[in-house]
Formats: structure tokens, sequence, C-alpha cells
């Protein structure tokens, strides 16, 4: 498609509506509603709540914390509902808590800078209570609808316990439903005739399942990584497929790099150089998607896809339908980013600053996509950002919406945590990470295991 | 300028010979003369006695080593040349030492990664005695002027002994003059109506010529950031106006960051956020340029400047007359790319491979201008490679001219290296980095001061 013609058919996607003022017109009268408790959930639920806004969170389980609660139950939870967190045993965050911080509210002094994922859920349920958010989250009630009906939103929502669906109004919507719970599953050739086991790492859960298995891991991205270092003086034989040039992680044990796979056979698999390996088990470290079901164009005025959401101003407000905001949409970001995008989201509704008009908000976009284009960047980057790029970014909202100046350290720590993680993935979360100014920190190695700090009562 | 007229003038500059098949015509018949005795030099001198040619190199100084010898003497040698090292006391290498390593020739076992520079010189003397390579140079030679004769090279020279001039002929001339002697020295607003003392760093040479002193370092860069390591403890106060925004180093003591000086004053500087400061010498750490007095367009087909050096094949070869070479000429690189810049003018002389035409060299030129328009780089920027693309580079030296292929994990150490220095100035030196496959190497802390391990003997 030239850029021309995607132009157009974007333009052609768009429906245009007059803004009315529904962001400055009493915004205490306003419902908002918030899709998802998970981290982006909980800090637009915290930011709504200092504005003294009428909000309610929709959450589809028993439980906030989103991606960050181990779960025992694979595929399904326990109210039949498919599982939305990917966290396994052993995880430990791969980014210091300091950009995974909310704001205004600390790690405990003395905490690794690399806590478990255990120790991160423990966080997220002391801010949650701290924050008193609790009771304005309303479990088991899994959105399966979002309607825009020309003045406010119907939102339906299926209650996981009497397994009925019930329609709801909403002057806003925040849609804050997560980017790690729908696996990428890529096909492979002859994948069908594999008699093994083929899951993906979204269902990875413990490393015993696969003591003295012959497993092949695919990818070399954070899980892969992690599961492979999990897996290796676990399983008999672990062979890891992946494009990583430079630096791969000493695994030792009984790992065996491999380049990509080129078919399966019953029993095993041919790689690209033409060797032939045979393992029980393959684990699919192969990334997430993003997954809206209860979004279309028609009902919402979003074309969620897969690997993008458009058309969105700031990757935040949905430009053909303003009072929709999007909290954990901009990717390959810290998770701190997404409390900018919560405070943006929340100061938006309180009135405390104007969006530009439709018309405006769509050139912007267009002029994003014109960025991407000369980047020679594709549609699945219309929502990237990059770790590189996110200082730029919340100057922007800082800018616009007047919210906190976020400290430059902290997009900095996360640009060099991600080369620290590539250069040497297998000890890189032995370090502590002491902020000393807003633009400086130190590390120190401290490889010994420490207790989670977080007294969550 | 446009890119047409650019590319317009450029053409205009270049005056097309011949090629004359100058490489492959009984090379051994060959003169090849090697300007500069440093890293590059000796580099290049040990592939053209590998290949069994006749060369000879013409060192200004009574040492071999270049910017990595020390030398106590100020602005001027012994000799009354002007001084082309920049070393000075308690200097370490800011890269591993693999990268700085002549092919076949490895540090021993054991080394620390970041040797000193003393010990870096003792390796560089080490390396010239197991090679032989002392009998071929002939020292306290400054080379004054290159001319291109329409068949051979007329290379003159000044012995520092005799002050006398001579002139001698060479087949083959390869500039190996090196990349830091040359310092870049700015103006500043008022700078003459300073009454402190306002030097290089390329005269810096012992902290304790300032102890209890008030002194002002201009510069972020690595010497800025290595001098204002070494002087903070010694200094009575410490300025350091620099641009780096990200986790500066916790220098500690009389430290004081300054932004932008805006004017000098007789006693000190007035900056950019409007403070005065005072101090009593002020140390420019703002870098070097290219230094090449020896050549002009009109006598060699080369147009030096103080930024860049073209036209260059792929920085190695004179287009206009292409039995002129560089090494050392490509910016932003590991020491150990001189390395294969060196083995490739070797090969080249040697009638190991045969360039392309002068008319496809200079399309292979214009294209690399284009790509540096693209990404919208200016003209000192012609010579740039930087750590990030070497890989690409080295690999087209080594599909060319078949020389050896570098272990990828070298380029991929430079890259974390630099990272590295930039999170953690103070700190990043105390690892020690060992190469375990092509593609990989492990870091260990290992912050003790070991001696030097090469035996110079």
């Amino acid at each position: 498609m030239t850029h021309k013609s995607f132009r157009t058919s974007v333009f052609l996607l768009s429906v245009f509506l007059e803004i009315s003022d529904v962001f400055t017109k009493s915004p205490q009268a306003s419902q908002v509603c918030i899709i998802g408790a998970g981290y982006s959930g909980l800090a637009t639920a915290r930011y709504m709540k200092d504005y003294g806004l009428n909000f309610k969170v929709f959450e589809a389980t028993r439980y906030i914390g989103g991606t960050w609660r181990f779960d025992p139950n694979v595929g399904t939870d326990e109210d039949g509902l498919p599982l939305f967190t990917s966290q396994y045993k052993n995880l430990r965050i791969n980014s210091p808590y300091q950009t995974m911080e909310f704001s205004g509210f600390p790690f405990p002094e003395g905490s690794a800078s690399y806590v478990t994922g255990t120790c991160y859920y423990e966080y997220l349920k002391a801010f949650a209570k701290k924050f008193d958010l609790f009771k304005n989250i309303q479990f088991r009630s899994l959105i399966t609808k979002v309607k825009w009906t020309g003045d406010k939103w119907k939102v339906t929502y299926m209650k996981s316990d009497t397994r009925k669906n019930i329609t709801e109004k909403c002057n806003v919507v925040v849609v804050a439903s997560g980017e790690f719970n729908s696996p990428n599953i890529p096909h492979f050739e002859g994948q069908e005739a594999f008699k093994g086991k083929l899951m993906h790492s979204h269902n990875y859960k413990d490393p015993e399942d696969f003591r003295n298995q012959r497993v092949l891991v695919i990818g070399g991205g954070p899980s892969g990584l992690d599961i492979a270092a999990h897996l290796v003086n676990v399983s008999s034989k672990l062979f890891h497929s992946h494009h990583l040039i430079y630096n791969e992680p000493d695994f030792g044990g009984q790992y065996m790099k491999k380049p990509d796979l080129r078919h399966f056979t019953s029993t095993g698999a041919v790689f690209a150089d033409g060797s032939t390996e045979e393992f029980e088990v393959v684990i699919l470290c192969t990334g997430y998607n993003y997954r809206h079901p209860f979004l279309n164009h028609k009902t919402s005025g979003i074309t969620a896809t897969d690997k993008y959401v458009m058309p969105l101003y700031q990757h935040i407000v949905n430009i053909n339908h303003p009072t929709m905001l999007f909290v954990g949409i901009s990717k390959l970001v810290m998770t701190r980013l997404r409390d900018a995008e919560a405070q943006y989201s929340a100061a938006l509704v309180a009135g405390k600053f104007k969006l530009p008009s439709q018309e405006e908000m769509f050139h912007h976009w267009l002029d994003h996509l014109e960025s991407i284009k000369k980047k020679n960047h594709q549609m699945k980057d219309i929502n990237l950002i990059g770790v590189e790029n996110m200082s730029e970014y919340l100057n922007g909202l800082h800018k616009e919406a007047g919210i906190a100046r976020m400290l430059p350290v902290l997009p900095s720590m996360s640009v060099f945590n991600e080369m620290n993680l590539l250069e040497d993935f297998l000890n890189f979360r032995d370090y502590d990470y002491k902020i000393i100014s807003d633009t400086q920190y130190v590390k120190s190695y401290n490889p010994k295991k420490r207790p989670c700090l977080i007294y969550n009562n």
C-alpha cells in the first residue's frame, strides 16, 4: 500500500464527531469504567481517586495484579475464564524496580533491585490496599463488549459466578486490559505431525514439569532466555532455537543452541542448518499479541488487531471517540510509563487539560505515521515507542497534560538495563541500583538472594 | 548545499586516472612507505612483513607506540617536534584489551581486561619485538610532504637530528599517522581576558600538577571523564562543564557539574545557567582533529581537513591514487579494527585481491555519501563508522579482500563496552572479560589492581 492510499484508507475508517466537552463538564458526575486491575488499571484507579472522580474497575478474575499473579491453572482459571496471567515460578523482574514502581509509592529501602515476580505482586497488592482501591474493583466481571451509543458507552460484562451478562453505562472507558495475556503462536511446517507436546510460554509454570525431558525452547526474548536458564539443569537436554547473535548467555549444562526451525518431524525437528534433533516438548517463547475482543471499529471507532491499535492520540486517546482511553498500549516501554499514561488519562477526565480538536489529533497521528514510514517501520509498529524514545514521549505528556515530570534517570535506567540484559543475561539481575539524583544512579554488585521486603498488611 | 551540487563538486575535485595494475605487478619489487609507528603503523608493518613485502616505517619520534607512550614533555618533544602522544598518568584503556589486540598476538592469560596505558604500551613494544619490526622503522623522520609524480610517490621527511629534508620514492604510501595527536580547541567568548591557565587535555600529564588548585574541566567524553575522576580528590575544587544527560558519574569530593560555558571572565567564567565560578586552570577535553599537514589535494588527490578525509574507498583507499592507503581514518571504532584495515592494505599491495575500477570505487563512495545524507549526517561524518556498524564494515573487508574474518564477539564487546562506560564510568573497568566462543564472552567482577603481565624481553 502506498503511503497516500494508506492515509486515505485510514481517513475513511475514521468517523469524525463533534468533540463534546465531556471531560470538563462536571467531571465528578462522570462514571469512569476501567477495564482490568493489573498495574495499568490500578495506576489509573489511583489517579482517578486522587482527582475525586467516580470510577469502577472491572476485573475478570477474582484478583488484582494482572499478569503478575501466579496461577497454577493452565489454559483456563478456576472460573473457566481464559487465563490472563503469564507468570511462572522463579521469575524475577527484568528491569530494576525503580522503573516499575507507582509514582510516590516506593519499594522499601534495601529491596533487591530485581525482585521476584511474587514480591512484585505483593507490591501491587500493597499499593491497592494503601490507596484503598479494592472497594472500587468489581471482580469476576469479564468485559465482552464496549459500544458507543452517541453520548455514553455501553459496557457489557459477564459475571463469572452467575454467567449472566450485564450492561452498564459509562461516560468514560479506560482500556487497561494488559499486554501479556494473548500468546503469539506462529505456525511451523509439519507441526501437526509432531507427536510431542507443543506449548507457549504463556502456559509454562514450573521447571519441575520438565525434569529429565528433552525440551526445545524457541525464541531469544526475555521469556525464552529466562525459561532456558530455568530448564538447563532440569531437563535432560535443552535445545534453544533463537536469533541472538551477540553474547548469548553461556547456559552450560545440557544446553545446545539451534538456528531457526525448518520443519517438525514426528519426534523432533529439522533446523535451518540441516541438523535434526529429537525432543518431547516444545516451548514457544514467541511473545504476545494485543487482544481486545470487546472492541471493534463499528462500535468503538477503534481498529484493534493483534499487532496494533488505531487511531490513538498519544497512544492513549481514541481519536474517534475521545472518551475512550488506553493505558498500556505503547510498546517496548518501562512499566513506570503506564503510571504516566494513567495520570494523563485521569487528568484529562478531571478536566485538568483539554485535548486538541479531533482534526488536530488526527493530524498529529498522521504525522506519527509519517515518521514511522520514514524509519521504514511497518503497521505493527504504530504503537511502538521503545526505551530509547520514552523521554521524548514522556516530555510530550508532561507538556500537554501538566502531569508530573518523570525523573529523567528512569528512562535512562531502562535503556542501560536493556543493554545489560543482552550483555550478561545470567548475571544482570545481581546488581542493585540506587538513584542519587534526578539524572544519576549508582550500581553495586550484590548477588546474594534477599527476602521480599513488602509487608502487605 | 544540495545533494546534487555536492555530488557535482565532489566530482570536480576528483581527477580520474587510469588504474595501473600497481598492486599485482611483482609486489615484492614495490617499496612500501608507512607513515607512523603507532598501533596502526605497526599492524600494517606486520602484515607487509607477513606477505614478504619491501617496506619501511617512517616514525617522527625516537619511539614506537604513537599516542600510547607517555612523554613528560609538554608541547614539543626532546627533538623539538610537536608532541604527538596524548598519554597521561594513571590512564587505563577504556575498552577491554581483546578489542585492542593485534590479531594472533594475545595478551597473557590473567591480564586485567582494562590494563593501564603503560601496560598497553609495553604490549605494543612486545609486538614490534616479536615480529622483528624495529629494523624496518626509521625513527626521527617527520614526514613533511607526500607527492604523486605520475608513477610513484615522492615522500619528503625531516630528520630531527640533522634537521635535513630528505626525499625518497615509494610505490605505495600507507598513512597511519594517528587519530589523537591534534587537539580540537574551540574558541570561547572572552577567553583572551582569562588570566588563568587554559590548556587542552592533550597537554595534561599528571594530576599532581593541579593539587589544591581550582580547576574547570570542559567536556564529557572519555578524556573529560577520566581527568575529572583523576582530579576530583586532588584539586581544591573541580568544576566540570559537560552535556552528559544520563547517569553522570557520582564523582563526589569537590566536584560540581556545570552547564555550557557562556563566557570567560578574568578569573573564571559565567555559565549558561547564569552562575559564575572562579578557577585557576581550564582543561579543554574537547577531543581531537585529523591532521595530515603532508597531504593536499593537488599533490595527493586527497582532501584532508581536520574533520574528514576524502575520497576514500572503504575508508582506506585513496580513490584518486589508489597506491595511497589509510589505516586509522574510520571514526569511533575499536582499535582492533585497525588491524583489519592493515591486513586489507597489505593484502592489496601483495596482490591478494584486486580493487574495483576507480569509477566503481567512486560510485561506492557516492553511495556511502548518500547513506550519510539519509541519516542526516554531515560532512564531518564522512569517515564515521561507529561501534554499532563495525560488523558490517568488517564483513565487507573480509568479503572483498579475503582477509581473516574477525570474531563477531569483538564488535559486540565494543558496543556493550560503550554502554558500560556511559552507565557506570567509575567502575566499568573493574570487570574482566573472557571470550568463550566466536559470539560469546563472560564478564566477571574483579576490581583488584593487577600487575602488567607483559614481559617485554
